[in-house]
């Protein structure tokens, strides 16, 4: 998990890692083996029958369209290989609901794209700020109310706390805002929590914050659709019935629309922050000058009851409720590369403008919140409550409303375009399964889409679309990334000793002391109502990811090419003539090959042509085209050949003999009677059997398949070919080819 | 569809048909041909490196406990080919839940039973009896009741008709009782409908009377416990709500039992007839007796308004109706082998005695039903009426219903023995899917009675359980069958001319015209109360029929060994080296081997070795183990081998080839480079060319595929194996080797 390792920008070539040193070494050594089998290098330019230069031929200039052609050559890298350059899937997908599949496929996604065409945005200031904080803005849409919810349970007394509360908050944003400012310079590429933890503070660390911010991203996406259904709720209550259904419908949309690949640029994108940001600012400003004018006359409060103490535990829930509104503060040191040169400089400017505008609006609408009394009704959010003050319900509220809900898709937009990245981080160091490295048609990381969706959509089903419940389990995660994250940064700081590394380390000092009080403040006060799933998630995260990477190592380890040990003995082929009364093999005889010991695959170690001794064992139904063919197709392979007959009975027995001495005996024959009518299982013990007394050969069970033309016709075709395939996957040196027969 | 063919006894070979004389000839012309390649026959011996005769090889008689070795030797069948015999499954299965499941399968259904388990048992006619005449004469139980349901509808005018339509029935069941006696006569193996109306007809006339045995049998179980659960709920009504569950309960137990091969023999099958046949017959003579010292009293009938005229169409939907209590009656007629010879003799003497209770038991429930003024009651069967009008609610009405419902249940068995074996039948002449004729473990026809299950509970279930309902469907089948099954006996005995023909023609005739008089009734008659569902599941499964039998006719064609035809250019193989700037493929050239013109497979027809030229495809992702272990698997075979690495981008690419060169570049490689980062679409367009390219060429795609030790490690590798070997099955000549590498 070094550094240059994880944080540059992901490629297509990802997939496929870079040999080592060493791997080449063994590679060579490998390659002079050979030699003693193939003979000089290249003379296969003689033996090949077909010309690897297949399909048509274009002239060079046409390889940017290869829109129509199937195969445009582009290259010769030297003469050994040849590089042609495949076109797109359209005319190869063989079925028909394939086919069908891709045709949707185009008409929902667009045309695929290819992999040229990933290039890295820039973007101005001007755009990347609304575009970058519509995460952390929208989040004064949840984090007030969320903090009134709690403090209004402990009625009157609760609700006057809210002010001190408030201003912790606003002290944390400035400390995590100064803290992450030190976090843009150090890391230019973009210093995801993830990166930063992993580098500075080792493996689990890093897996922690991950995990938190996977979490985090699940839970972005449902709290911020749940509140963005709850602006429109507020000024059409009559939709509140259809919250779950509207709430999928977004997720649906989101995951359209990343899935096409939407890039997170342009005016479009960055419009509603702006609309939000300045509706809200003037809510705030019409209700304090307003009541300035007035006086700041005591608010009419209704009075409420309170259903409990005003205890520490309280004050602690209200605090890190209202700790939430700052989620989202940290997209930009993600994505510091997405600004122009000087990209620090500029990322790091706008993250404070990105603090200023968030403490202001947090601030002012505390501040009109006290003013005017207003307290969290079921029925309409607080911002909508504010905003009817100020403006009533004319033209102005409802922009505010439409502002708030568009700002909130764009915030859960924000974590489809992160979730999947950090995914395909992880997957890059082998912490979670390859697939998420599989950029889709569209370059977007379709399987961390596809999974961000599921798990919002299940969340949000779960908790029926309701904020207030979501919010216990948000903190946990994203201060548990913060906390990592600035810890990380402390080491950073401490070890490096870069200019002005006292000072940052401070700040990332207090930043990091600040988040951990919040991380364990949330983990305690909300563990019954809701951060527990959290924490269970984010450990669970942890574990499955370790498990995965023991899992690629252990494979990697398995697949890696090895020094050749020294000859031993039983490696040239065994030609001896086994009379019919051979003795039975002795138990135990030494197999393994002596490289690894109990090295998983070592019995499957075989790195040259020689060390393969083969035998093809052919299972014969009945001497029809079918078989015939698969039994000539051994035979053509010039290599032992074996045929086996599962006989029903014995008669059976002696008539398909006769057939064989009909055809004139060429190939030895084995009938095994099955007087339990399965096929399978017989088969496969003499396989077995045949394996356990000869194990240095390669055993290649040749099988004629009916493939017949439509797929309901199968139900008509004992499917053995398929069913075999599947029982001696498991079995060790067994090579399964499919001789096909189409009809 | 001959006599000899359809009706002897199923062995498990059936599976294996013969081959005819042409074929063995075609098949010596061949091996001949072999003979070039594979010199003198035997010269194999030298060369095998395994004795086929592997595992343990107990003494001969050991053969009879395979309980623990796994394979025995049984005999030398003249010295080319061996025969073993495998012993049980038990060990094979390599899955958790493949071995799971066995051990589920051995404790539900018992031991698995050897094919030459497989004999016919020998009944008395006293055990016979009972057990082969429990569908006809259960179906007292609710043939009088459906006929008077019908004509209650006329009102009292209505029920008026019950006696003269009752002694019509009773005429039916003596005429066809009499023509089945002629059957028993001339097909003494036992002679269904299918088989008789098959012989004699043809094959259409068979598969409609197959068709009609089909849909019956699915209905006699969904009557049979219908009827039996309606004798339980008169004694129980508050057991009625739960019809459905109950009724489905008892087809998994008829499921159940019949997979582990229940013999439809033995006291515990005959008793219930018995004790039925005798309670039933008490009943009557109890209720007459009574009456008849009464001086047969005007009963005190309630008074029934009339919702519908007595029209003909009321008298013969009435008629057929009643007519189901025929039902069963053909069953000795198929189970004629399983009496003691002389065999036709003793069947014939049942039939007789049969048709002699049910009329008497028919006639005098008529009669009692008239004395007593019975009529249908939806909360309690008529039979109920009946017994306790005779016994009270004491012991032996409940003996009456008990009994009742056991002879009902064991009418739906009867089903269970018939319906998988007419199926076998169709299959062993191709008209069903050849898994009917495979036998399971315990030697049952386990498709079959899985078939018949899932349809009975279907209608069991779509219908509420209720036997009113299910009646109109049922007469249709059953009078189909009746009525091909006589025209082919009339057709029969005009053909043979045997002793006596003239007499049993006329008795065949006779039933078959009221016969069909009693289907065509049926089917206008209660065509929209439900006989349109048989009439047209008869229809479909007729042509599904035929189009399975077209499909395995096109198969068997396209499979025919061909004799061969004179040799044609191109079929040595052609070594010339194709330079890197080759002219393309003309396209259309002539790549028909000219055998059978447009057949299917005629591109896939080599028959010996040297008709095949290979070329070797391995896809290479990486040089790993794995991947350097397939190309060493294709070097070894030593025929042409092309790598084929699919890039995703340019710097890939490059990097690959260089790698390729430093390992000594021992293939040919071609790049692939995929901008759209799809691997299998490009794969197969790429192996596609090839084989546009060279069509005379068999291409062996050889797929490194590393196999994971756990199921769910599977999600944690690309599965690109599975995904082409999918998306190459369609193509031809294209074989699929999976080279495994187990970590």
């Amino acid at each position: 998990m070094t550094q240059e390792g994880s944080s540059r920008p992901p490629v297509p070539s990802d997939l496929v890692p870079d040999l080592t040193a060493e791997q080449l070494r063994t590679l060579h050594q490998i390659g002079d083996r050979w030699t003693r089998v193939t003979g000089a290098p290249q003379n296969w330019r003689l033996a090949l029958p077909v010309d690897p230069h297949v399909g048509s031929y274009p002239a060079h200039h046409q390889v940017r369209q290869p829109r129509y052609e199937r195969f445009v050559t582009v290259s010769e890298l030297g003469g050994e290989s040849r590089t042609t350059l495949a076109a797109e899937a359209a005319a190869v997908t063989s079925t028909r609901s394939g086919r069908a599949g891709y045709r949707i496929r185009r008409v929902l996604l667009g045309p695929a794209l290819m992999s040229t065409a990933l290039v890295r945005e820039r973007m101005r200031k001007l755009v990347a700020l609304p575009v970058l904080s519509s995460d952390a803005l929208s989040s004064v849409a949840y984090g007030p109310e969320a903090m009134l919810t709690i403090l209004v349970l402990g009625g009157m007394a609760g609700l006057s706390l809210s002010l001190p509360i408030a201003l912790a908050i606003m002290l944390m944003m400035l400390a995590v805002g100064l803290s992450y400012r030190q976090t843009i310079r150090a890391y230019p590429n973009g210093g995801g929590s993830y990166i930063v933890a992993g580098d500075n503070l080792g493996r689990i660390p890093g897996l922690l914050a991950a995990g938190g911010l996977v979490v985090d991203y699940v839970l972005t996406v449902a709290v911020s659709i749940a509140a963005g259904i709850a602006a429109i709720t507020s000024a059409l209550p009559s939709l509140s019935a259809a919250t779950v259904p509207v709430g999928l419908g977004f997720i649906a949309l989101l995951l359209a629309g990343n899935l096409r690949g939407v890039r997170q640029a342009g005016i479009l994108f960055a419009a509603p922050t702006y609309v939000f940001v300045l509706s809200v600012a003037a809510v705030i400003a019409v209700g304090l000058v307003e009541a300035a004018l007035r006086g700041f006359p005591p608010a009419p409060t209704p009075r409420v009851d309170a259903t409990t103490g005003v205890t520490l535990l309280l004050v602690l829930r209200a605090f890190t409720s209202g700790a939430t509104a700052l989620t989202g503060i940290e997209a930009i040191t993600n994505a510091v590369p997405a600004f122009r040169p000087v990209e620090w400089r500029n990322a790091r400017t706008a993250l404070t403008w990105v603090v200023g505008v968030l403490l202001a609006l947090f601030g002012g609408m505390t501040a009109l919140i006290l003013v005017t009394g207003t307290i969290p009704d079921p029925g309409q959010t607080v911002l909508s409550q504010l905003a009817r003050h100020s403006f009533g319900t004319g033209p102005v509220y409802v922009l505010v409303q439409a502002s708030t809900a568009a700002v909130l898709l764009l915030a859960a937009n924000t974590a489809y375009n992160d979730f999947p990245r950090v995914l395909s981080l992880l997957a890059r160091t082998h912490h979670a399964p390859r697939v998420f490295m599989r950029m889709g048609d569209r370059l977007a990381y379709s399987n961390g889409i596809l999974l961000l969706s599921a798990a919002a959509a299940l969340i949000f089903a779960a908790f029926g679309g309701n904020t207030t419940d979501l919010i216990p389990l948000y903190a946990v995660g994203v201060f548990l990334a913060f906390t990592l994250s600035q810890s990380g940064m402390v080491v950073h700081w401490w070890r490096s000793r870069a200019r002005h590394w006292r000072k940052s380390l401070v700040f990332n000092a207090t930043g990091a002391l600040m988040c951990a009080a919040v991380f364990v403040t949330a983990a305690i006060a909300k563990f019954t109502s809701g951060a527990w799933v959290a924490l269970v998630a984010v450990a669970a995260f942890v574990v499955l990811a370790l498990r995965i990477r023991a899992h690629y190592d252990a494979v990697g380890r398995a697949l890696r090419l090895r020094p050749h040990s020294a000859a031993l003995p039983g490696n040239t082929v065994r030609a001896t003539l086994c009379p019919s009364a051979a003795p039975p093999p002795e138990p135990g005889r030494p197999e393994k090959r002596g490289m690894g010991g109990g090295d998983p695959g070592a019995e499957e170690a075989e790195e040259t042509p020689e060390e393969i001794h083969h035998l093809s064992v052919v299972p014969v139904e009945t001497l029809d085209l079918a078989n015939i063919r698969a039994l000539a197709y051994a035979a053509s392979l010039q290599q032992p050949v074996l045929a086996v007959h599962l006989s029903p009975s014995h008669e059976e027995a002696e008539r398909m003999a006769g057939y064989w001495r009909h055809w004139g005996d060429h190939l030895p024959l084995e009938v095994v009677v099955c007087p339990y009518r399965t096929i399978i299982a017989p088969l496969v013990n003499y396989i077995e059997a045949l394996h356990a007394q000869r194990p240095d050969l390669t055993i290649t069970v040749i099988l004629p398949e009916v493939v017949p033309l439509r797929w309901w016709h199968r139900v008509l075709h004992d499917r053995i070919a398929v069913r075999l395939r599947r029982a001696l996957r498991e079995r060790p040196k067994i090579v399964v080819t499919t001789v096909p027969f189409h009809v």
